[in-house]
């Protein structure tokens, strides 16, 4: 049996995470009020903006935490021995991250206006952690996943604030800010926490059905749902009407394109499990650039097709390469579902601009507010300065990563529930007043 | 080990699907804009309806894909080990069937202004194959179901048209149009594709206590968002606030009447998972033609009692019969919950419909906009026409799933994940460094 | 093997149903009408109100239903054998319990005019019944469980009456008269139908990795939804906002917490599975006092993490103790989720009414609405009103309990669904045409 990490390394979680929240909660105690009008009242008529907004963008808000909490989670699950491990961290991270997303938006602007506005903003820095974790899921400690956590949201908001308010990129569904961000991050972790090593396949790491079957229920809750996570940031009226439809097209198409692909590419033309759990979500990563945007419901089908296509193709031949040449461990294949599906988003986007300069006016007058070329230029831009700032600062993480006070798990005791929590022994020999018929009942559940 | 169907069968699949794609994308992109205020805006004064209506039309979307892509799928679920088709082909259908639902209400008036209106409306069309298609299920391949698809949604659209445009039927909750149309439909593909061959029970078709578990969530989330279901094609306002509250009444006294009809019908006064899992949702069929009507909460909380009494008495006594009589087959039970409480809605929509027009005027004033003798026929006319179309087109329906190039599984391989998915095989052997602890652990998993 | 309760005790839980469900639509057919203008049109001007308010209700209403039918549904079955009759019993409690409480309400006042708003306070009553059972779960019959719901449902009417309207104590998301209501009731209920009687560990009751699974997921339902919870009886506007942000940022606290604190709890630095599925919970119970009350976002996490603190210290320290030293049985844990952080929350609602009371005018104004010294002394009051009441009646309904007529599980087959359910007998042997695979197959389901 592989020797567990030292008492001093199982001592670092509860001591870090409970010097956060003290940090967090003197933070707030000095510096955070509500977002409406105060007993001053100097702000009166638009004091309280936020709660008249409250009806229409509280039900999207409550959507995308079902998603991040419960429908990622499940997705998550489908290592069958490390199901509580993958939804327990998934639910820490998300924690942790909004709140630190919150510290730091409040230390940028010198206090926290709080409101809704601000928990979505900060749970869309949560995001990226979630989806860069995916690489090394089933291999790192929760140590090792904080310091990612921690390392993570600052960049992304120094990311985000580059690219969306110094470019003027649109990227209102996250394509590019959020997906690609997260992607090379957590491909850059991975890189430098594994370096050149290369990983057999674990014997625990086979999905069964039944996690596969957890797995797809939590696809299905994501893709249900991934129409308010792009709504939500939109303008009100028909701007977030056709990030509604365009999102729906686009996931609908490549739900249909996955069975497709993944029937082509496997072996007697069965589905792959894990196709189906990725595939059908591509559509919504490549359509947030241009979920707004009146880009003709046929664009959104054909952007959703290519996506999942690209996916799928992604998993059956560039992970294996990537594998293979560069040794590099994708877990989860982050980059199939959101790094690949981001990037044709990203340059769609910058298509979609020069088209609709050239014809132009485009459907509705001139969309992107500015000049077609010099858009199409800073979405590119935008592209590369969130793919290559993730890389590179993923990989500095991945070397903080590898610090022994980490605590980072035995090989043997990688992708085990064990390893994180108390699982208790269970009675071995039949119970007391056992029938032939609980018997069978207990081999079977 | 039984042969696996020839390679030019798998091929079907994914050339079908490709070749429904391409032509949804070219009729999308000839056809198909946004539902919005043009660049032209010649529609300017009701252009933007689509979007105003939004903020209370969205969530309720929202809900009604959670029920048709999760909850659904879960409550298919339980067959012990084809847990992952079930909620996969759930899926695919949904999807092909709303998109060709779409496509086809293009066609029909030359042209498509895409609003979440249209393509809730299309989602209805598709909860009809989605339903049909239970009738069947685990003895079909997706080139058969995906053929019911093609089949039922333009026959449906027909229907549809005729019942509640030409004929004037009220059915907010589609309990005419949506629920005895897609059983008669489903029966009668069931009937026609499998003859007068009686089929033995087979050893897979029992569910496992943990199947049942997740059918019983499936049923759960159904149960939970059938108000939005009925309410989401309501007007706004009173209307809205009575299909909410009738169908809240209708299935809670429902739930309550299962457990008190399925303590009476199984020995030993136990309760039956399956019944639990479909009469707690008879209710929410029965009540839809009359949903918006002010019937009198006494009145919904007796329609729901109701058909839950009718759905589990068939369960216990008319699907044997109709197994041993007509070899009939209904793996789901679609007769039971949408059939019999089908009916039950439709006469009872009729008699509230006489009885509103004897007591002079109703609860408030005359609800069904004309005479009511002649309300009521349309409904029983309704019913007619809904009943025994379906029934026709799905015979016929059901006699093109018997083409051999459709690939139906093979009898022993039915009910099973492994004919449609790729199943990793699991290193059989403990694997390095499992301690005792962890072989105790795999036995569990 | 132990003998089952005889047939006239089966029979009692269909006949106490059924007679229940007929004076329920007697009681309907007579009292019952909408809260909607009336023919005779006399109340036009309020008339639509309760229409008028259902865009920003019903969605939570919705989240709400979830939360009882689903997330709380999923948390009960963390007994691997018990689940199916965890989640339909609290299905059945849910709807007669809300049935009921809507009945008793028509009862005092006289008729019913029913709207949305009844059976949002209607559920609320049902939800003290499902906290309550939780302390009992596993080692009692439905007859039992019913009883329960019969005698708490009245009692939780009177006492919200006196404690709310009486007393004027602000509880808007029912920390006292909810949580702290429901789980003295519930340790009643137990400690009056169990005696004194220490029961040893039962076999079946040692929760798997897998049945730990799906409780955390029903955790994290309700996580997500506890927001909805309180927010539904706040006044729209600012009170709401507020009291989202507040619930979130408790939540959210407590969730980190609970992490720190588990791992310093158990040896090894592990985490507990039950001390993430009860003590993430904890802060949405405290803060339920003081949701919409201006108490700053700092004293919202603040009172998050003490409350998960204080419900892992009970699960720790504080319930070993009481089944040793009173032999106090609790099975949930619901007075380390509902009594302790219930308590935290009343007592931390007394001082800030009188914090705001010292200060002067507190945030904004003087949000109690009155002197906070008296205030504070009423929150106390209607503690200890709502604690004294609920532990005496509670422990009346446990001697009900003991009526052998109400069929008590005997031992051996507590924590047992095979009890309350016919489990279908699986085919044994391998079934015809089953391969090395299927049989493989077979052995993992």
């Amino acid at each position: 049996m592989a020797t567990p990490p030292p008492a001093s390394a199982r001592r670092l979680l509860p001591l870090s995470l409970g010097l956060f929240q003290g940090a967090l909660l003197l933070f707030f105690a000095l510096f955070a009020t509500y977002d409406e009008p105060s007993a001053a009242a100097t702000q009166a008529e638009d004091g309280t903006r936020a709660a008249e907004h409250l009806p229409s963008l509280f039900p999207l808000f409550q959507d995308i935490q079902v998603m991040l909490a419960v429908g990622l989670g499940l997705l998550l699950a489908f290592l069958p021995r490390y199901g509580l491990s993958a939804l327990a961290h998934n639910f820490l991270l998300l924690n942790v991250s909004t709140q630190w997303a919150l510290l730091l938006q409040g230390v940028r602007h010198g206090r926290l206006r709080l409101g809704l506005h601000d928990v979505l903003a900060a749970e869309f820095a949560a995001v990226t952690v979630l989806i860069s974790v995916g690489a090394v899921l089933g291999r790192t400690s929760p140590c090792q996943l904080l310091a990612v956590a921690f390392c993570e949201v600052p960049v992304y908001l120094a990311s985000e604030w580059l690219v969306i308010t110094q470019l003027g990129v649109r990227d209102v569904g996250g394509t590019i800010t959020i997906h690609v961000f997260a992607c090379y991050f957590g491909l850059g972790v991975s890189k430098a926490l594994f370096g050149t090593e290369r990983r057999p396949a674990h014997p625990k790491e086979t999905p069964t059905p039944r996690s596969d079957l957890l797995a797809l229920v939590g696809t299905l809750i994501l893709w249900v749902f991934w129409p308010s996570f792009v709504a939500a940031p939109c303008q009100l009226g028909d701007a977030q009407h056709r990030a509604i439809l365009n999102t729906f097209l686009a996931l609908s198409a490549g739900a249909v394109t996955t069975v497709v692909a993944s029937s082509l590419l496997e072996s007697g033309g069965k589905l792959s499990p894990g196709h189906l759990q990725n595939g059908s979500l591509a559509g919504g990563v490549a359509i947030g650039a241009l979920a707004d945007v009146p880009i003709t419901p046929a664009a959104s089908l054909a952007l959703g097709s290519l996506s999942s296509l690209v996916c799928l193709l992604g998993f059956r031949f560039l992970t294996p390469f990537l594998a293979r040449r560069l040794a590099l461990h994708d877990q989860c294949g982050i980059h199939n579902l959101h790094g690949l599906p981001g990037i044709l988003g990203a340059v769609a986007s910058a298509v979609a601009v020069l088209l609709s300069h050239v014809d132009g006016s485009g459907v509705a007058g001139d969309p992107w507010g500015c000049g077609g070329g010099r858009q199409a230029l800073w979405q590119v831009a935008g592209l590369a300065v969130a793919l290559g700032g993730s890389l590179l600062s993923g990989m500095l993480t991945g070397a903080v990563l590898r610090l022994p006070c980490l605590a980072p798990p035995p090989e043997p005791l990688c992708f085990e529930d064990s390893l994180n929590f108390r699982i208790q022994e269970q009675a071995e020999s039949p119970g007391m007043g056992d029938t032939a018929e609980e018997v069978a009942l207990k081999e079977q559940v």
